[in-house]
């Protein structure tokens, strides 16, 4: 029994290099990070975290300082299932998914980092291990960037090793969309896989029209054409507009998943270990996936995700993107010729830098 | 235009005269109030509430503290839709329903509380109006009450004027919960309209056995037979156990309500308007409830409930229950002969005694 001596949640406001711009967030110039620490009676520690675009980490704060933590305390760290099922009845009511399972997702990873260093083995071995390689995508977040600086960013993307690229899409005039999506698909080349991300910005008639418009540029998926719990919409442009559906970051539970796949809604499911309920759950995302026959991907935190994805034999590109996290990793994840690689080291093996989020702290 | 000039969030725990059971949430012996006050420049005042059950209300505070109130700072209170959608989308990312929905719910209340005060106008006029007198059922609380102590609950429900009344169910025993239905129902005579509750208890096959089982002692509806998100289970309860169903307090979005009601898996939709997103989407249940020819109840905070009802022409019982708040109020809602009467005060005319609350401060 490795019991739970102590849990400390900590919220940051950590800055961003430069701003980006999607249809729906706007501009983004931070974000709120939460990181939580689970320290066993053997002093074995274990990292967890999660974010928020904006606002609402406060809340997530609280979730996990003012309530999981006195249910944490005593209780068996290596029971990690339990735990999971302790967090969301202790805050289901009001709760049963938004920013609970950010709070619950953040203790889960903290438990499962805890459970890797303890046994010595890097989670994706842990969770089973299929291929440590995992192929990756640049997720862009650009609506806003002029044109050249948007091919510009793609030869970068190439230069630092990625060999699929996703960019933005959902500008006030949908005819500027199709020209910049062409652009880059004549930029990349026939092969080179390009997706497009609307940041659910259209109606689902507005986005099975824009699906159609960009058919020339043979997009791999359309992410989140539409707001996220409009299913019939998202299968209306899977099926009417005849091009590959990616959603999920916005999905914060199994069923939430469960829904988007059994509707046809989803051709690539995408969860956000960071906010879909932790590795617990985004590891079931991963089979309920495989069941329905479909590949997944995965949204933000990709220094956690890969574990996630390195042991799962249905993964498909993880998306690697720019929340300016990377400056206060010990070690940010490598990338080499278009995958990334899950580390060696016990549990995710992200290690970030205390003392200079220090200065962050909100 | 009202400019909004002060926001305030309080946190509460507010203890209960006796020990509350269901077959969910075990033993509740308090709650916790988050309370919003919205000011507008003419020193017009609103106020709002919501409440958790053992726990979650400081990421609800801090929602409203630390992010709403900077948000509607300046803006204008008459217009409650835009600023509805102001916090939706402040807080979408890793929100979209859960404690938002509480959070966004205090505050709408807020609003409509000032509109109505502003105006002049009791909220049930405001809303259109259509009968004042809304019939009410006593809701117990009440799985581990004994036989004999539930039935004399029964007595003093009819003493303080209710003529319809609802029991927990779902005791580890399912023939211990035919026999207190059985009972009550003898007690209380053929047409008097019984419903029962199971918090959640069941698999959908538990269900529809327990359905049947119950059959005999005809209830007027069964709440919550499985997890709320269950609604394959729901519409199975509902067809196969041929009982009706109630559900909705777990329920934190007008798109989850239209789930379940598309879905067929509800005949008493039952929003809370302190966590499905205020008066603003209770209203619009209700309308959605009228398109699909059904009447609608409600759960918890009646006293702010009873003017949304009033202004239904579906409105079916709504429910009463024993949150101790009562203690804390200027003027408890008033039961004649089976109904509340939604008072004639402007807005919801609920009035909070908060020095007498502020030993209660969390
Ligand atoms: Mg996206
Ligand atoms: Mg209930």
């Amino acid at each position: 029994m490795a019991t739970i001596d102590s849990v400390q949640a900590d919220l940051y406001r950590v800055p961003l290099a430069s701003a980006l711009t999607d249809s729906t967030h706007g501009e983004m110039v931070d974000f709120e990070l939460i990181t939580v620490r689970v320290r066993d009676a053997d002093g074995a520690e274990g990292l967890g975290y999660t974010y928020t675009v904006h606002a609402g980490g406060a809340a997530v704060h609280a979730m996990v300082q003012h309530y999981f933590a006195d249910l944490l305390l005593g209780r068996d760290a290596d029971e990690i299932e339990r735990r999971w099922q302790d967090m969301w009845w202790l805050l289901h009511y009001g709760g049963r998914g938004g920013h609970v399972t950010s709070a619950i997702s953040a203790v889960d990873i903290a438990l499962w980092d805890l459970k890797g260093r303890r046994s010595g083995l890097p989670l994706w071995r842990l969770f089973g291990g299929y291929d440590p390689r995992v192929p990756v995508y640049a997720g862009g977040i650009d609506l806003e960037l002029p044109l050249p600086e948007l091919l510009a960013q793609a030869d970068r993307f190439q230069d630092n090793g990625f060999r699929a690229i996703k960019m933005k899409v959902g500008r006030a005039d949908l005819a500027e969309d199709v020209e910049r999506v062409a652009a880059m698909r004549d930029h990349l080349g026939s092969t080179f896989p390009l997706m497009a991300d609307a940041n659910m910005k259209w109606t689902a008639d507005q986005a099975v029209r824009a699906a159609r418009a960009l058919s020339d540029s043979d997009l791999f998926w359309l992410e989140e054409p539409t707001v996220p719990e409009d299913f019939t919409g998202h299968a209306r442009v899977l099926h009417e507009g005849g091009v590959p559906v990616a959603t999920g970051e916005n999905l914060h539970t199994l069923d939430e998943f469960h829904r988007a796949m059994s509707e046809s809604a989803v051709s690539f499911p995408e969860p956000d270990v960071s906010n879909c309920g932790g590795y617990t759950v985004f590891r079931k995302i991963c089979a309920l996936a495989e069941a329905h026959h479909l590949p997944v991907t995965s949204h933000g935190v990709h220094d956690l995700t890969v574990h996630a994805l390195a042991a799962a034999p249905n993964r498909t590109y993880m998306e690697a993107h720019g929340f300016g996290l990377d400056a206060y990793l010990a070690q940010p994840l490598h990338i080499d010729d278009g995958h990334a690689v899950a580390p060696e080291l016990p549990g995710h093996g992200v290690t970030l830098d205390f003392d200079r989020l220090e200065a962050l702290r909100a």
